[in-house]
């Protein structure tokens, strides 16, 4: 009895050792135990900060993440640079002059244009989105500080910031060809802080930038009761940042070396530069350092069949330009699957595939491994992110982990982007499902090279 | 049965025409539709906006008052100035220079001095809260920059902000004393984004004031984990407010006029002045204007017994200067009753009282009338806040219409303190509990002047 006893107890251990070194759901487990995610996340926002593309802050933490990497055992750490238009923020105030005389807060987005450094003050002409501001005619612009509103509101999935994001991309451009000495617009923040929220704009060619700012939710709300009140509203502003020529960025490469070179690169990864106002803790500290995490799982459990390259991205926030820096330098070389973290740390929810039709029996594995985590199969549609979807695109396996994005542009390209918004739990279930996925991915038997398909 | 019927369904207008003008419960539930407070809060955060202590917003905020007042039909509209010492915000910058260079978010405290203007730079002395930094020798102290964290929490009564309100209170003029350069703190915010907790410090007379700012509980936490870490820090502080000499403030009173002039005043209110940051709806636009819907609805049901004097008091954040105005000026006056609203807007879940003996039948009236507002009876110690504290210390009844006060120092003193953190139903249950209260006490039968009582 008492040996029928142990024999029972024994069992468990006893498949757990004959289990193989990259079984998915032990290193799954593993992985909800480790802290090197949030070690990653903690160095990076702290010892380095906000990191704007092409900034010697964005360099220092090239430097940060070659040391790290290195320390946590990958091999091939590697820098490879690339050259941005490098664009500083300078200077950035706003008040409403007339009729109600009061500051606002406001920050300018990314490439923005700028005002005299005394300012401009002139009247105000409100839109309430972008078609509206499209299908003004130009005299009733011209000379004016132009808003525009958004409805963006939260989504679990982020979808809607490629829609209403346009308030953002292209509101400035239209405003400045119709004569607009400046623009301001509701920020692309959910939130309801005094914290605005930056990103790139882009002017078109030939159109001259622009002062562009974002305003505060607050802020807009402000703007917009006054407006609605029938009040005629005068602006000042001083928004003086500067485009400053090439600036050197970068993209940071490790390894874990596979056992099979034919088999293909599986390329993972995040962005190590962050916009300028938060330290870039969700985004992408958080990304950099869970696929990180996840390699580093896989690497301390014995050789995978193929090479996992973890690629820490420079300058996504102004373009994606590290992404497209890496494809230009790598299409050559054979890629399995690739997939990017940046859409924060709260859990992920769903996962999604783009796959080639040899790769299709992944699914079927990712599902078995990941829905304990409480992740669901979605429809079939996965981007692999800003800086690997050229890769999808040119049609490499793709496989998106999505993060539950509910509160994500609360904090997103704001000053609040800082550590205290990462769940160290949620991060941990981030890196458990990242893991289980490259258990699977990196060890897959099938044929995953488009090119090299049977 | 028809002829039956029609008289059931009539019996309860009957009975709501026979009740008398002041009914508490049916002016209550009327409150409870009505939107006068929330046209007020409105109105003063966004055609005033900022109205700090003294400032020419703080003397635009009294016109609008008077003019607002008298336009709700209020009696004896007035402003009585007094004067102030003035103190205005200047430039205000940090950075930690080394060992991780980064800027972070703070903001001066009021009555804080000023660093030269090109700023200072010097080591870092960390202090857990004041307790440490009063135990400290001062050469642990001079030459170098203080920092002080704190452990203040949420609470729903608020309680917690006098017991660790001290780390703003006093920690700058200890600090002072051993010879600090400046000083910066975690703020008292129970929030997590980077806009800073102002509110007044005080020097201790003798003691040179020094530049005195707040972090952001994120700028906080980023310095106290470098410290953990046992690097040496160094910070460079330019903040440059200054001390301006007498500046004019005021209060501006309304009235309801009762019909017993022998029976005291009932004198309740908010305060109109706010920081400089936020736009100061929940401190304390919101208090204005419950206090003065509620009397309203008063006036608008017919005469009270007794004279309803609504205060907007000015200056109260700088040290409760419009009460001590209001109080020298008034104090011959017999007053019956005082109560202040100036916690925000949030839902009335607790009264309290501080009652003489003869208005002690005040507290079952009071009860029968609150309580279907889900408003408690609490332990009898009214305070009637910072303004007309001073009442109640001298021997008059206080009332205190306790506020959820959970999130209230989320927002509280900070650049978010905007319009949209009020929530228009808890400010309606507010209002309804302020006119039930009003009704109660403004005819009761009692004597309610303690000097009067038999």
């Amino acid at each position: 009895m008492q040996i029928q006893r142990l024999a029972l107890l024994a069992l468990p251990f006893l498949l757990v050792a004959a289990a193989p070194p990259h079984d998915p759901a032990k290193l799954r487990d593993a992985a909800l135990k480790d802290d090197t995610a949030w070690k990653i996340t903690e160095g990076l926002t702290t010892e380095i900060g906000p990191r704007l593309a092409g900034s010697p802050e964005e360099a220092r933490a090239r430097d940060w993440a070659v040391q790290k990497l290195k320390s946590l055992g990958f091999k091939n750490v590697r820098i490879e640079t690339f050259d941005i238009p490098g664009w500083e923020r300078g200077e950035e105030r706003g008040a409403i002059v007339a009729p109600y005389p009061q500051p606002v807060a406001l920050t300018a987005l990314g490439y923005s244009g700028a005002t005299p450094p005394q300012g401009v003050e002139a009247p105000l002409v409100a839109f309430p989105n972008v078609a509206a501001l499209q299908a003004a005619p130009a005299d009733q612009v011209k000379g004016k500080i132009v808003y525009v509103g958004n409805e963006m509101r939260a989504t679990q999935d982020g979808s809607s910031y490629g829609y209403f994001g346009a308030v953002r991309r292209s509101a400035p451009s239209i405003a400045s060809q119709k004569g607009a000495l400046a623009i301001v617009i509701r920020g692309l923040g959910t939130d309801s802080h005094r914290v605005p929220h930056t990103g790139t704009t882009n002017f078109e060619p030939g159109v001259t930038p622009i002062a562009a700012a974002a305003l505060s939710n607050p802020d807009a709300d402000q703007i917009e009761r006054i407006v609605a009140d029938g009040k005629p509203m005068t602006l000042r502003l001083v928004i003086t940042p500067r485009a400053v020529g090439p600036r050197q960025s970068g993209n940071v490469i490790a390894e874990v070396p596979g056992s099979d070179p034919s088999a293909g690169i599986v390329a993972i990864g995040g962005h190590l530069d962050s916009w300028d106002l938060g330290t870039g803790a969700i985004d992408d500290a958080s990304g950099v350092a869970i696929t990180a995490a996840a390699a580093k799982q896989i690497m301390d459990a014995g050789r995978p069949r193929r090479t996992i390259r973890v690629i820490w991205f420079g300058s996504e926030e102004i373009g994606g330009l590290g992404g497209r820096a890496y494809f230009e330098r790598h299409k050559a070389e054979p890629h399995a699957a690739v997939g990017e973290s940046d859409f924060g740390a709260d859990r992920v929810w769903r996962f999604e595939t783009k796959l080639n039709p040899a790769a299709a029996p992944l699914v079927g594995r990712l599902e078995a491994a990941l829905s304990p985590l409480g992740i669901a199969k979605g429809s079939g549609s996965a981007s692999a992110g800003a800086d690997l979807g050229p890769w999808v695109r040119a049609g490499t396996n793709g496989i998106d982990l999505d993060q539950d994005g509910s509160r994500y542009f609360d904090i997103h390209h704001t000053a609040d982007d800082t550590l205290d918004k990462i769940d160290p739990a949620q991060l941990a279930q981030n890196v458990a499902a990242w893991t289980a996925m490259l258990a699977i991915v990196a060890n897959a038997p099938e044929t995953l090279v488009a090119g090299a398909r049977e």
